[in-house]
């Protein structure tokens, strides 16, 4: 790559040209986006062929986009325009300053022009935002032969061929032919006949992560797009699932973590906005934590009489936390990938219930050893060892019945991980552990 | 559905044909393995037209799969291995019996049980164990007419047609052609001129994670498996590559809460097998936190004399504890995503430096007004507020470093989530927390 650089720099580009020529798209674009000077990226996306500077295009950041549009003639940019898929165009418009967006709305003819307005217009996370509108349309009357003719007359301005879309007369969708099936067909069968009416689509305003669960479901690699009138708008592919799944992980990966995502992604994002989003929960878990300090200081009496119990408390704690956000995490990805469902509620309990009886007896025994040897206080190590059976089985119980809950109550069950967790159990385990102590250990009652 | 079932019980069975061949494979299977009765599952699948069983089959539970294998004869059940694409043979295959695989190996004709042979020798999580066999070959020196023929009188046996691999006379992956551009080109036109050198490829033994992160960045539907001399040996589809993409998140949400992932998946594991996943690290974590207990009793005497001290613990163990594991998580997450490298590491820590003194300073202020407040006691309130700024500071610190420094040390960053980070950051803020109440509250020296 520094080679390419090199001879950029030394003016030989007839070279260059070869070498560029030969390369993939994702690559020239992550090799562009590498250039410091800005005269080096315009001429350097100028020497590409004319046939990949669109895909290149779409490749890059956006600030590379907006360098690469600064140092480029109207008559340019408006073959990079024309080359470039719909949804990409509009992703890129959607990041740029006012005045460039003027200029490209300026130079786009017509019809692309009303286009990227429509698509703009989409909600973000909206199925609408995800789609292009080059889609491949056939006739349900035509011939395969005639299709096939079609398709290789169009083939090269349609983003995805893998589905071909049937419509009426007035562009309802009325089927799909797969490709392969048209291929496989004889040239005198009917479109009619191979097509398949039981078509998987979606609404323009339907959620992204519903669009993400069909393509993940039936294994699509692409899928129509409708209005409310049934009438074929735009199509999604495969690609910008994937993009948006990595979207969705992030978020949930996040709320599990007690934070909102911001739009920019970390590694973007200023501090201020990344503290904004960091703050609210913590001061919501903080409040909710302090419950645990009004625990302890209602057992003061007892902390004051046998203070060596303090120090068992951040062990406590920690590890009936653990366990529950084990639990709750196990249980919130269930629930994602569909294989736990709202009803199945008491089948998690009776689970966990075994799990944390299981855990908690392992941690307990383990502890009433470590105390008994270390300390020689059978009694002290009875408290220690009952009170992590308890609160280990305490916290697989919440951890199991909170994300349920929430779903139920129509709520994001990644909310109810770790932290959440955490927090409700620390303060059970206190309340056992003060308890157990009062009844075993002497001179506390 | 109800509705299917009742037809199928009073053996309307032309109707029922009638309305499965409209449905989708994936909701067929769906629908079969719902059904109760072992008989009623295999008279429904004998029911499917011939060009969809394979297909819902390949979408059956496994278990519903062996069910279906025990009522076809031999010869139905070599159509549907006929039919069946290698790589989901291969899965089914793995899970069977070992009455069962040996009947399917008897079935098979002897080029399948070669390919089904040598398919079940790749290990799990490889390019190879993802792969199928079923891919289509052009030759470097056709004209695009004669390829395009081929491909329809072939393609029906093909699971992916979007790139068409060209090889040559060894069999060796010369290059890639992109079915849109076959079908844009003129009949006349060598596939040669046409083909793409620079092949995104995986060997058959790359880990699966590999292959998902190349379908991501270069937006693939498809990609070809070679052997260490180059040769074509498979293909892998984008489909697969989503449940990777799944299972590998999965994976990372569990390491981050502190566990192994089953490998059934949490709804079909026993309950002995996730507890056995979860101890280990529960105790790895247990034992670290005894170190919070270890500084506790170092400071018994701060706590004896100021035994109000303790019923802070709780909050600041779970608020410093949380702000380390938003911090962590979001650079895990970036570096998953290949937001953050490694050589980064600088660039975050004056990042979370910045974020961990905002943060800090709005728990620590909030903290001190309502402690002065309630308990109208200013140097009690500076303890708090003070170590609650450091504390989240430091987590801050901790939570951005760990992940990085594991990458560097070639472990996975996962595991320095927020459990690892937790325990930590509690004996840290602990340790700040006595500290500062010696120094700031009279009579502790």
């Amino acid at each position: 790559m520094q080679n390419l650089l090199a001879l950029l720099d030394s003016r030989k580009f007839i070279q260059v040209r070869r070498i560029i020529q030969e390369m993939n798209s994702v690559d020239l674009a992550e090799l562009i986006s590498e250039i410091e000077d800005e005269k080096d990226t315009v001429l350097l996306f100028r020497l590409l062929p004319k046939e990949m500077a669109a895909e290149v295009f779409s490749y890059l950041e956006h600030d590379q986009q907006q360098r690469v549009v600064e140092g480029l003639t109207d008559k340019e940019l408006a073959g990079i325009l024309d080359d470039l898929f719909m949804d990409d165009t509009v992703d890129f418009i959607d990041e740029m300053p006012a005045s460039i967006v003027k200029r490209v709305i300026k130079i786009a003819d017509p019809d692309t022009r009303r286009q990227i307005n429509q698509l703009l217009m989409y909600p973000d996370s909206s199925a609408g935002s995800l789609m292009t509108t080059e889609f491949m349309e056939v006739d349900r009357d035509w011939e395969v032969g005639r299709a096939i003719r079609e398709i290789r007359r169009q083939c090269e301005d349609k983003e995805s061929l893998s589905q071909l879309f049937v419509t009426d007369e007035f562009r309802h969708l009325e089927g799909t032919v797969a490709l392969r099936d048209l291929l496989a067909a004889k040239d005198s069968e009917i479109i009619g006949d191979l097509m398949e009416s039981d078509v998987k689509s979606v609404k323009t305003h339907d959620h992204q992560e519903d669009v993400a669960d069909l393509f993940k479901k039936y294994d699509l690699v692409s899928m129509p797009v409708v209005d409310n009138e049934n009438r074929l708008v735009g199509l999604i592919t495969i690609d910008d699932v994937v993009d948006v799944m990595e979207e969705e992980t992030t978020e949930d990966i996040y709320k599990m973590a007690a934070m909102e995502p911001t739009e920019e992604g970390y590694a973007d994002a200023g501090v201020f906005a990344i503290a904004r989003k960091r703050i609210p929960w913590l001061l919501i878990l903080m409040i909710s934590a302090t419950f645990s300090g009004i625990i302890m200081q209602n057992y003061n009496s007892v902390l004051s009489a046998q203070v060596i119990l303090a120090s068992f408390v951040p062990m406590l704690m920690d590890t009936s936390g653990n366990a529950g956000s084990q639990t709750s995490v196990s249980v919130i990805r269930s629930l994602v990938l569909g294989e736990v469902e709202c009803r199945d509620i008491f089948r998690v309990l009776w689970k966990e219930l075994r799990i944390g009886m299981m855990v908690g007896t392992g941690m307990g025994v383990l502890n009433f050893i470590r105390i008994v040897i270390q300390y020689r206080d059978v009694g002290l190590a009875s408290v220690v060892g009952i009170t992590l059976f308890c609160a280990v089985v305490a916290a697989n119980l919440v951890g199991g019945a909170l994300p349920i809950a929430a779903t139920k109550f129509k709520l994001d069950p990644a909310l109810m991980a770790s932290p959440m967790i955490t927090t409700i159990v620390d303060a059970m385990s206190l309340t056992v552990f003060f308890n157990v102590a009062i009844h075993i250990l002497p001179g506390l009652k």
